[in-house]
């Protein structure tokens, strides 16, 4: 309520009842200016009711709410479905103008404020939980695939000739499919064994860069958050590599930002050699829908470029989403989220070292992982297993058993799902994600014993027998 | 409710009570079976309830809503927000997976089916407007300029040598990005003036093709609706030319689905020549927020490879609009909506030629834009026009000067915003777009005359001065 | 956004932007600090999203919102489910004190004003459409027969020895046991039939009033909307009657204010005689969910006694219904719909006569029945034409025979359901409520006319039977 | 997803990902089934999907959601604001038919059927925390005050001639006005002081009975929950005179579900004595909205008896916002409510000894209290601590001072506050009530140690002197 009406409610109700509602509104009108003021993620969460209404009032700054607005135009945000419309909170532009993403719309003040202070408080956060060097980012509303294949596409014009994208591999579609839809040429850079885990061959990478020539290189495209065994690329290392050669290099940091380890690692690279732009996907990271990521650097005229590079408007609906969940958390509730979950990455590892155990198999050991781990198969199992857990609402575990081969946009990969052509196991994965509970934790090991008991009682039956395999996602 | 409910419920109320319930039910059943039984859009809109029924029944088919569910990957659609989680129905893993677009996730049957069923809503819809051929769409979650895109980017696999992309002009920014960030060089293609209106200089299109050699032409990019005073592209004419040398052909047709005019070119461009894809977005065609388009065309292989080449998932909100929103609508809906705004576009015509009367000036002649409308304004008139207009709150209405220059991702494009380095007159445009009312058309008339009142008594105080061009937009 | 955002939020956009926002939202606000100022519903409605806006600002001034409250009392408006809490906007409270319904809440300051503003909206807006004389009005949170017997119980302290309550008949249960559970004794007064119309025996009411002696008469319940064939009570003649016998005189106005006739009589009967309370739904008059009345009266004191009787707080839900109903319809949308529904009536009348002609049955003439009509049945027919009729989706519909016989709470009438114990026919009733459309009329007078049909075959048939009456609500 | 449509769908996707959704529906529908069979609460609370679902298929249930309905009555259930309809989940035909609030109504299957499975559900949880003799129970629509005087009014009927209403005093309106707005006169049964306790007087209790002869006793309506320190009636006592003369008895048992003791001592009341019904507030006990109460007894007949004098019908909304509610919890949720709210009682209780000893006040001993404590004020202390803490935030905090003198209805009462005539102390009132927080408790003593702090300075300063009491609701 606005000064006068609290004034006006003077006429229906003692001043003193209305003086506590008065304070209570200076309390909540007190955040929305800090935040317009200070551009920085708020340290403890809002409730839904200040944050819903700061949707109401921007979105009554968007033209298409005007109660007086005439439209002659071809898009005037007329929504058909009122179920439409109030799932958006009415906010119907969109994000961006025909030249740039980050651009304001006249129509639209409140959606391009909504998409500034969303960016605002990512950046923030992202500063704050360990990338202190990033100098911008922006949300993107498209998932991490196709950033990064936006972010190669914003190479091209200051390195017209180059053709090779320098790949360590990740055995994950998306981002392959990314440098080939950007027209680049993909150059695997297969990982080496180290113990039971795989890590970067950074020897192989300069030797490439040099056998290529530095200028036919369009970028390095690494990788932190994978499936175990592989674990976080050698960031520094290769940064380094791209600073000395003056070559790009974007750092695939899908759902690496709940991860300390990661966060540390982006932000030396960035230190001590050449990082161009990191980015991670909103839902993974921020527990939203799948439908954004963000792109960050610390180079904000590089960042900027990426977004003027963006042909028209796009969904306000995944910076929406982030928005919401950024203002309901704040900064203390994603850093106490990502507390639980490296508490409940240890108490994974204990678990499965018990089944591990128990059933005569191996934990293997990847400490450059921070989230996934792998646990090794009996011999003879395979996607039995994958499709057993599947079937008893486990969701998200792989099961990889050697051997596979595959070929994705032209590009022949051995020993598909490993991350290397020959890795010695079969095993299965699992991660300790931001979000997940003890009580998940307790739940699969309950349904994997279960199977493993199953499969081995059987296997005693039996003789083993090879298999594929399968991924339970 | 389901059969065994109602049995149970009859221990609470009689069973003829129970039967009408029943008999309901049974109706709104049937339509979602024949909603997945046929594949096409329903002729009557369904209501809210029904719809918001099924969104909650496909929602409980994705695995991050089943009761026992229980997850160990990396991406578990945890929605952190209750809020969010609301308006996406709990929605929450997208569509499509690394490899394409619109392939189905284990994790999502509900998404996925959702997905699909949109895709075959909106194939039906255009089919039965008008582009009968169409052999295959795709809903992408992201908007014209992306999409026209991410098209031109699936050419590059088999024509990986050509880099032209020939392109008859039209002074909208985001299509030359897109052409421009796919990593094309752009061939401007000037209209040329016949009466009032711009048309495709097809004998210049030839030329081009022919200069250039047609191995090295990557596509033709026309365009159907646009702001007048430029027409419909001659799409016919350039199909015949791409069927006959080789050449891929893309169709922008923004907001074209709304008009039966843009809709017959179509149609008849892909009998008589060749039609690649044609591209319209979701928010000017379907009333929707803006954040989708939809490539369709008469070759449903083009279309899936489209798909394929996408990297990664997406966010199911665009898909999620335009799903409800068509079953709202119905195709009667919809025929009706593009009836009223045939209506409303010969009203919006006959009250400008009043203004022109009035005013001593002249709505320009373009019998082949049949959405958006040119009048020109009086001399030494610019700026102010729109800006007054705007702050009236009319939005939409570009106020075009002549001699404006634009460079846009290096392309340089003299007489900006007319779609022609010379068109004789300045003038403003109006459109009647799908939604518009007749009310919107008075309101606008109503603040145009005040304002070209007030304008032509500043004019006669003072000798006019040349100004520049501003959008309202 | 309050002035201090929209200064702060010129650090993200161009001043020119935020101010057409900020002028569109005065425009807002000034429509919200008229309604504080003048207490009246506007003459225009308001869309949903101004709405919604003051309604979270109303929530926001109730304790139980306040970012910083603390409750130690018993009652502290805690809300277990997040979709409770959601479908009251976060409001909690209720309204009233333990002392009055009408007394505001040092807790709730946003409820109480909300309370308040209905009130004020109803108050105008019966004053506007008819009833100029009201002076006061009480929304209630329950039905009408509870509005009827809590009105009652108010007579009680002034006249602790009456105990009867003259009650022209209608044949309707919730008024009897409004009369019975208030402990009051039913004397009934029997309709006299003029032609087809049933009316008030006002020589049977004086009679009966002298007979008892006035002083032992507790009230007149009159009724005005109800069933053809009975009229409208003759309120003019027993206000008279009231006055000058010092009897208080309750009016039964259930759903009449959507009739200017009912209007007319009330106004009337309060002009030149004694009216304390007249009473109607919300929901039959203002579309919304059954759980509220209204009693309002021409003196303002004893509307407030009313409210003083209500023992403890009460839902604010019917309250809030109201509130958003009125302030969405305005008064214009309002008298629009009486004025439709005006229109059906007259189109149900032509089309009864036509079915009436076609069939050999009669409609009744009952010209003082504003809304509800009734045609004669075959005779032999009964119950089945009323089930055909439900079963066909038809609701609303009562098919009477003569001879029914009902006791309730002690009180016996003959010929129950035609308010008269011996109605010359058998009939049924339709009426012309608010919200009914053309389309109703059109697909009712379709399945009358299949029902009839069939009926007559079937009595062609076979010879026809007694039956009993059905209604089928 | 019903079979027809799952096996429909697989033509959209493998049957696998469908027969995990069907397995996941199967587990939701049959605790749908377990609900309408067993007719108890669950005993884990459902997810909020789950209830929307079954709350979608309801309200489908109702004919105003009919796809083919067609209205011709006067109350159709036309929802004019689709704000409204929402909230509602579109049910609008309330619940009860004229004659009985509990019966079913044809129109209204769906809301019929939720009313009949929100009284079952809460006679489950009556009985398994603890009043296991509970026969039947009545949700009523509106608050604990109408409801003790709707069951006075119900009593008349078989006891017309009895006049008075023996009440031992509680110092709350409501209640005493339920007893004079139903007719009855108010017999005040002072209470007895036992150290710093104040409870029932049961010798003058049945003195009165004696002198005004039992037959003229309509009822005596004891009182559990109370605020300090008036500890709980003496039931089993009262229950065994009532039982002795026949008389009715009545409890008001306002916030006293939450509470084991209140529990027991009702059952042990039932089991010994007479308890005709035991009444208590919906929003009090479960955490939701103002607007409903619970009438419950050992004997289904007068349960019932008390519903079929409702006359009319009523809102659904409080039995929505508790059948919600109660799904949403489960009995598991409910108890674990209980616990905690014990705990926090003792904590409450420790806290604010401390501060008694810290200020030289007082913790009243009220042992018979099992919600509300008291703490001493000091001397010449008033009005100015309620005050203080109410601006600080602190709701529901009573400061009572002695030799108040009020008259309600006629009924004046002497110390009004402190449930005594002459109270010894000055004191204020915090509860422990259900939905407490420990961190309400911090925050609480937080505040009060400052005012106290506040006031004792300001005390040392001036002299002391006397105040009135105040209650900070």
């Amino acid at each position: 309520m606005d000064a006068e009406s609290l004034r006006l409610a003077e006429r229906f109700l003692p001043s003193t009842y209305l003086k506590q509602a008065r304070d209570a509104d200076i309390s909540r009108r007190s955040r929305i200016h800090q935040l317009l003021e200070k551009r920085k993620c708020p340290d403890e969460g809002w409730d839904d009711q200040t944050i819903e209404g700061l949707l109401v009032d921007l979105s009554k700054m968007d033209s298409n709410n005007f109660p007086a607005n005439c439209g002659v135009g071809e898009r005037e945000s007329r929504i058909f479905s009122g179920l439409v419309a109030q799932r958006h909170y009415r906010l119907g532009h969109g994000i961006g103008r025909s030249g740039d993403i980050s651009e304001v719309q006249p129509k639209a003040a409140g959606s391009s404020l909504l998409n500034k202070l969303t960016n605002a408080m990512v950046l923030d956060l992202i500063r704050r939980i360990g990338i202190r060097g990033t100098q911008a980012c922006l949300v993107m509303p498209m998932a991490t695939g196709m950033t990064v294949m936006m972010t190669l596409l914003s190479l091209r014009e200051s390195r017209p000739q180059a053709k090779y994208v320098l790949w360590p591999r990740i055995d994950q579609k998306s981002c392959l499919k990314a440098i080939v839809t950007a027209g680049y040429q993909v150059v695997v850079i297969e990982n080496v064994l180290e113990g039971d885990e795989l890590r970067t061959d950074v020897p192989a990478l300069k030797e490439k860069v040099s056998t290529l020539s530095p200028e036919n290189v369009a970028a390095i495209l690494t990788t932190t958050s994978c499936f175990a065994p592989r674990g976080v690329d050698r960031l520094e290392e290769v940064a380094k590599i791209c600073k000395e050669h003056d070559i790009p290099h974007i750092v695939n940091n899908a759902y690496g930002l709940q991860s300390t380890k990661c966060l540390h690692h982006i932000q030396q690279a960035g230190r001590v050699g050449r990082v161009d732009a990191f980015i991670q996907s909103t839902d993974k990271n921020f527990m939203v829908p799948v439908g954004g990521a963000v792109v960050a650097g610390f180079d904000a005229q590089f960042i900027e470029h990426i977004g003027k590079m963006y042909p028209g408007r796009a969904s306000v609906s995944p910076v929406l989403d982030l928005f919401i969940t950024l203002l309901s958390m704040g900064v203390q509730g994603y850093t106490s989220l990502m507390t639980q979950r490296s508490e409940h990455m240890d108490y994974l590892r204990t678990r499965l070292e018990e089944v591990a155990n128990g059933f005569d198999l191996q934990l293997l050991l990847t400490k450059n992982n921070p989230i996934s781990m792998g646990l090794t198969i009996p011999k003879g199992v395979g996607t039995e297993l994958g499709s057993q857990l599947f079937l008893r609402g486990v969701s998200g575990v792989r099961v990889v058993t050697p051997n596979q081969i595959k070929t994705i946009a032209g590009v022949t990969l051995k020993g598909w799902g490993a991350h290397h052509p020959n890795y010695p196991h079969g095993y299965l994965t699992a991660a300790a994600a931001l979000g997940m509970t003890k009580a998940d934790v307790d739940t699969f090991m309950g349904r994997l014993e279960k199977c493993l008991k199953k499969i081995s009682s059987k296997l005693r039956e039996r003789g083993a027998e090879d298999d594929n395999g399968v991924e339970s996602q």
